[in-house]
């Protein structure tokens, strides 16, 4: 049978809101917003940055981010994001930012960390990775206005513990 | 039919983890971690709980807190909840915890607000609500440990702005 899964839209039985549901086996889809985690990771004054091997934003820069797996907790999920995409060991010390996106469900999460060692590589996911010096940070080539805002409040805060989160 | 749904797991081409799919229809379910919001709400200097009128832990007391919805930022879903389940209209004004659990892969994000007016009242998830003083509080029969510790933290940053909110 080809797939088709949910694609139906009605309100459960007992339920507030329209759920999607799948025609074929009535499988109820219970969508929920995502979590997105990422981390500013720092070596001495360099920041860690991947080039996007992948759409959305080909080719564009980021610090290293993605989705939330199952099983882990979300500095673990960012340290994961770190190796796969920049191949660096790191370790959080502070949650930079939490951004709401409504619009597409979900929220981004951003931890600083600091990377135990000088190694790192492009991962699977990445076109390059680089330590760059604040003034060497391609900022015209940065993939979202939240990977600036991000990378500005890890400089703003620095050298501070006990700081809140910017977004909310 | 009788509704089946995703049930059966295997690594899909291109992935690199175990998914769950449905025999019948193919339909791939990428599962990803929940987004839990609420809010230690204060009027004054009581707080507004409410007790739980359905399982896990129904009779128990906690803060207002549930899933995050879509289309909501996660400060919009925890004053959702503070309405859904206590009838408090409230104000966001700092994130007190966030709690990770990968063995049930939920992130608990936990906010600290201010009622705007006196009103509340049981909804239809609560047995109860009420605002209660300090040592009030019903502290023997708190739904989760991480009730207590939201509380404790509400506290102990009474009148700060700007602290870094507990958890990771
Ligand atoms: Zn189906
Ligand atoms: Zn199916």
């Amino acid at each position: 049978m080809k797939p088709s899964g949910p694609n139906l839209r009605a309100i459960p039985d007992g339920d507030d809101r329209e759920r999607l549901f799948c025609g074929d086996c009535g499988f109820i889809l219970y969508e929920n917003p995502k979590i997105i985690v990422g981390a500013v990771c720092t070596w001495g004054e360099k920041y860690l940055m991947v080039k996007r091997a992948i759409e959305p934003r080909l080719g564009t820069w980021t610090m290293p981010i993605g989705y939330m797996e199952l099983g882990e907790t979300a500095d673990q999920g960012a340290l994961r994001e770190v190796w796969e995409e920049a191949r660096a060991v790191a370790e959080v010390d502070g949650l930079l930012a939490v951004f709401s996106f409504p619009q597409i469900s979900q929220v981004h999460m951003i931890y600083r960390a600091r990377m135990t060692g000088p190694d790192f590589a492009a991962g699977p996911e990445s076109l390059e990775a680089g330590l760059f010096t604040w003034d060497e940070i391609p900022w015209d080539h940065l993939a979202y206005p939240n990977v600036r805002m991000a990378l500005e409040y890890e400089r703003q805060v620095k050298g501070q513990t006990g700081f809140a989160p910017i977004g909310l």
